[in-house]
């Protein structure tokens, strides 16, 4: 299992990518890496990983690529830049069979752009849609797609990003029955946007043996472990996964701010700090990230580019878990099979 | 200042409704609140109030409403019920100008046809939209919506909102030059829904002395304190408030099983308390209750279902500052007077 990892994409670049991929390789000694960047950049950080990463290390391979995709692309621009980059050059790795899945913390829509040009959908998959699992309570998990990979989607397509989140929760997790909803304002019959209510309706008329359709779901649904897959367009997606980031980081700046109000409070801050630190990891987005290109032919997943390097490992390791259990190639069975 | 307040809304009904009423009067001498409800049923919780709040209890009366219109009825059927409920009884006092402002906790799209079609809307506004406040960092707080009034807007509308909500931070709020934001995927120009393009062209297309428009944002900022005012369809907006219920609960929920972990962190728990009671406090989702439904030619507040008597009671007092403020005329005369 060799994952091409874009070393240049996130906030950080290498500083976080680098060791990401060495954690990452050192939880699996079936995981290999190929790292694509300037080689005269990537090498100083390879060489600094400590004698812990050492093992992993020896799995890990440079590919010089002499550019790097900025945060500011157009997406449509990048199909016409030189294939150069780090991001262009590890989805040719992927396309040609270097490599059997893809890492990248880039520009999301250059990454898409990117990923549908040089590896495709899969058989019989119409469009691509972002996917991430979100955690909820009883330290359960929800998938919700799509966040951002297409925007005014027709209801035919959000039709199929049910089933694609489904057959994820059924291959990549193993649940017999994955429960699946349909995000709305709310849940009785009829309500909402005409295009969602077409979708309920096409969902309806089409039943599945492979999971359960449970109708419409509200936004609380998706924190609160009643289902496996919310599915919804992807401006949606994206807007409740950004809000959700940004109030997550407002509570987390009032709790400190709380603590430190007083001599008294910094002293019990002091003494509540392992169960706070707890908590925050528990909760970190990182334990999440990693979110997966599903419908495309092969495994692409995009990493928070905001991710330090144990974030980016999450990233990595769901990548090769994915390709491990053949996600695309299953994907499209069990879509097509139906 | 007399408010009608249905007094059997909500999921708790009087339990919360009476004293929420009696504790927002109490907080002002000017206040005067007219109950609406069955008077057998209500009767006894004004009794019960202690004696802290008898003197608020003098300005509470009680008009006597058979019905109660019930969470699971249907916003078209609503208008050909009987009038005899609590609700329809608290809005036709406000129609008549027996009361200046209107509170329920009841069903929020019956409460709004009701709304629509006793009070009517404001001289030159075409669609209410429901908008409540929303803390962010800093200690600041943005006013979004729409909240889920309407679905599938026409970009007319929105951009209409947009104006409503800037001229709702101006009136209440005293804000200068309230900054308004779109919500979107991403804040370069020509991305997102057609929709919520078009919208911002309108808005670029007629710029206003009153307000200054950013342009786009994305969920994030909801949250951050950049802008007064987020704009969103209703379908979105609802999605976003409720993933963002879900979310604080789950945080909440788990924050607490950190705390409950072993002896020692229950140890530490109890000493850290009084800083956290603060922190759930400072967050409390009743400092914001209240969504006012905007563009109305009265002043209506919906109370969130959930809330205790302390929420309703930012309710009541939400309703009191807007109808003190004469909330809706002065939107009608800032919108045209543009």
């Amino acid at each position: 299992m060799r994952i091409a990892v874009d070393a240049m994409g996130g906030d950080f670049g290498p500083r976080t990518t680098v060791r990401g991929v060495a954690q990452a390789l050192a939880a699996n000694a079936e995981y290999s890496a190929t790292l694509f960047g300037p080689s005269d950049v990537l090498y100083p950080f390879l060489e600094a990983l400590p004698a812990s990463l050492r093992d992993a290390r020896e799995r890990m391979s440079l590919v010089h690529a002499e550019h790097v995709v900025g945060d500011d692309v157009r997406p449509s621009r990048v199909l016409r830049a030189p294939d150069t980059s780090s991001m262009h050059q590890c989805l040719l790795a992927l396309s040609d069979g270097r490599a059997q899945a893809c890492v990248s913390g880039g520009h999301t829509g250059a990454l898409m752009a990117l990923a549908r040009h040089y590896i495709g959908m899969s058989a019989g998959l119409e469009r691509p849609a972002i996917s991430a699992a979100i955690p909820s309570e009883r330290d359960g998990r929800c998938y919700m797609l799509d966040l951002g990979a297409n925007v005014d989607s027709p209801p035919r397509n959000l039709a199929q990003f049910a089933r694609m989140g489904a057959a994820m929760a059924s291959i990549v997790d193993g649940l017999a029955c994955p429960r699946v909803a349909l995000l709305n304002v709310g849940v009785e019959p009829g309500r909402g946007e005409r295009r969602v209510r077409d979708v309920d309706a096409l969902l309806r008329s089409s039943p599945s043996s492979g999971f359960d359709y449970v109708g419409f779901v509200e936004g609380d649904a998706i924190f609160s472990g009643k289902v496996d897959v919310v599915v919804c367009d992807g401006a949606v997606g994206n807007v409740v996964l950004k809000s959700s980031e940004g109030l997550a980081r407002m509570l987390g700046q009032r709790l400190q701010q709380t603590f430190e109000h007083s001599w008294r409070t910094r002293l019990v801050s002091l003494l509540a700090r392992p169960a706070l630190s707890r908590f925050r990891e528990e909760l970190d987005p990182v334990r999440y990230n990693g979110a997966s290109f599903l419908g495309l032919a092969g495994t692409v997943v995009k990493s928070h580019g905001g991710a330090d390097a144990r974030g980016f490992s999450f990233a990595v390791r769901r990548a090769a878990l994915e390709a491990s259990q053949r996600l695309p190639e299953r994907l499209s069975e069990w879509l097509v099979g139906e």
